[in-house]
């Protein structure tokens, strides 16, 4: 209950923060202002002012945004399975269907709607058609597809077993492996889907390249995690869990899809294709999916499954961890062998101890600072070096991450 | 030892038969032959003419274009893990390196070299640059990093052990799941090629579909072939294996990427993009990939682990396998009940019932029969609709399957 007020508190305290940064005034920039300072100064302040603020504007347009965007998912799904010009799989049509409906639209989307939102801070109002905006949309769902090829494919790997609240794919009754069949399926949706929408427009190429190497970079992401949690030689190998390797493994299994992926697309889309501006975008957003993956790290230890919809296992996968990382730079020789002994075990009693550890290592606290000193470098980043491009898309995705809680 | 030698036997017929067809001379057309007349007739003057056949010539070509096309392999290789700009991936490149000589190289290369040829009898002389070969034959590994792809995943889906006389990838120790991220990595390989080497050229589109329609051709199929052996009601349903049932699960999970795929992208990159030559090719190739599966079928149960490199278990995984089909159509009431009891099962005394079932049908004496037939109708289907391209490409791909032993 105490996490939970807490994480409300912070909760509160974010949208003010992000309140300022998005409609820049009334406060001082928060950027070098701790997180507890703000929230003394500022947050009784909100409440008052919530029915007028700019703020719940701004949720009203993300609401209607998503509205809009969940009411295309039918649509979708509709073009993508009625094609009765081959009845002869209409038995695969059938199982696809239900792949794609219950694999695809459970998510936080919070990817997919970065596309729309980003499209629409790029581009001058009247270019806003509902033809390009459908488009935009288009474009979010095929990220959403993209995660959700890697979360079935993923799911496997890991053995996991919930995912988003629910049984992972392969867990259920009459899929198992197929489930990498039904996998690639979905992957197959994005190039259909960017073929109906997009052949034709001048960026067909470059967003079908875009996303051919994200998913290089992706996979190449989930390969460098596995590789450094099930090592070679067989053993718990700790040596390997370094900040280099942690923050390679964050930027190429997540970073690139999660957020460098849909704000490409919306420049891309927007005819924005300088090499400058992707650049500086590529800068900011890798920035925000390495803080991203931290703070999933942290949740898998920290999160309640009933809002995360997942059970954490990263300890018991002996997987490189923020937490693990960190345990490692501030333990004792002693500890150190401690964690050598119990981690990566999916014995309860070592489970304990290495929480146990983390208790002691105070990782809650170092996870605080690490949020703020994030949070400081990232607006910092957007005020100094974002300066061709709205910074809103970025304010934008920042106020979907700091202090989530799934 | 006499299957052997009536396979070699055949194969001696068969060469005389495609010379006559590839060189238009010396015999009189064999299509409505059947093969054993043909063979009383020509075989023996065979060897009094190999020295200086024009086949002879014909298989040194082939034979060089297999050295030209394997000694790109390395190179290819080397583009794609040398890539040093990133060396916080070093390790997973380095696995990924270990995945692609594993996997891709070893398998007979005929779709591979199938573009190479078929491009050779597309275009004038002088367009044989060594650039457009090199493209062509890259093209040709796209193909079978495409066949690598879903091998290394069905081979999971089915519980496969042995792949190309050695142990299926996810098999080999320090592997398991984790070979679905490296099926993955074989497929984003495939996009990493095209773009190096044909991105800006105008087939750059087109031949990029075509993998992406082609991949959702062969998930449909892989999706029906899956749900047709394994039904959601969970037992042995023999009713679902009807020709028709079987005709579409082997055009959409192997036709279409084995034999369409090869020549379209020949025509593709020889610039012939028109409907109704890419119609033709397509329903003349479409025809012989159903041919090639029932080869398959035929040699999952009858051909030679030793040279087919795989063990077959077609009756033991409840495949919709040619063979089944055939025995459904010509089984008595009795003879049915006993397939319902004993197909799909693992049982050593099962396998042997149905083994021996098949022999009372004459199931060989069937095979034979449709080969001849599906010979005819292929040669007719060259002959008589082939009007445009060059019939030679068909020819050359017949060549290469017709009384095949792996």
């Amino acid at each position: 209950m105490a996490q939970r007020f807490l994480f409300e508190v912070g909760l509160c305290q974010f949208v003010h923060r992000t309140n300022k940064l998005l409609f820049g005034r009334k406060f001082n920039i928060s950027a070098t202002m701790p997180l507890p300072i703000f929230f003394r100064q500022h947050c009784f302040s909100h409440a008052a002012m919530a029915s007028e603020s700019p703020l719940k504007k701004k949720n009203k347009v993300i609401g209607d945004e998503l509205a809009y965007f969940d009411a295309l998912f039918p649509q979708l799904v509709k073009e993508l399975t009625d094609d009765v010009s081959s009845p002869e799989i209409l038995d695969a049509v059938n199982w696809f269907r239900e792949v794609y409906i219950s694999r695809v639209p459970h998510g936080k989307k919070n990817r997919g709607l970065a596309v729309v939102k980003s499209y629409r801070c790029l581009v001058k109002p009247e270019e806003l058609t509902e033809e390009n905006l459908t488009i935009a949309r288009v474009l979010g769902w095929c990220v959403e597809l993209l995660q959700a090829y890697f979360l079935v494919s993923d799911d496997i790997m890991d053995s996991s077993e919930t995912r988003r609240g629910r049984p992972c794919w392969y867990k259920k009754e009459n899929v198992g492996s197929i489930a990498i069949n039904d996998a690639i399926y979905l992957e197959t949706c994005i190039y259909a889907l960017l073929k109906k929408y997009l052949r034709g427009r001048p960026c067909y190429i470059d967003i079908i390249d875009l996303f051919h190497e994200t998913t290089s970079r992706t996979v190449h992401g989930q390969c460098l995690d596995v590789c450094t949690a099930s090592p070679v030689e067989k053993r718990v190998n700790l040596s390997r869990f370094t900040t280099q390797r942690y923050s390679a493994i964050v930027k190429y299994k997540t970073a690139f899809y999660s957020f460098h992926l849909p704000v490409a697309l919306a420049l891309h889309l927007a005819g924005i294709c300088d090499e400058a501006s992707h650049s500086i975008a590529q800068k900011i957003l890798l920035e925000m999916g390495h803080f991203f993956q931290v703070q999933d790290d942290f949740l898998d230890c920290y999160g309640d499954p009933a809002v995360t919809g997942k059970i954490g296992s990263d300890i018991e996968d002996n997987k490189c961890s923020w937490l693990v990382v960190q345990a490692l730079a501030k333990a004792t020789a002693e500890q150190k062998q401690m964690l050598q002994n119990d981690y990566g075990k999916t014995d309860a009693a070592c489970l304990a101890r290495v929480k146990d550890l983390y208790e002691e290592l105070q990782l809650k606290q170092a996870y605080a600072d690490y949020e703020e000193q994030s949070y400081r470098t990232i607006i910092s980043l957007i005020e100094h070096e974002c300066t061709t491009l709205p910074r809103q898309i970025f304010l934008d995705f920042a106020h979907m991450i700091y202090k989530r809680e799934k």
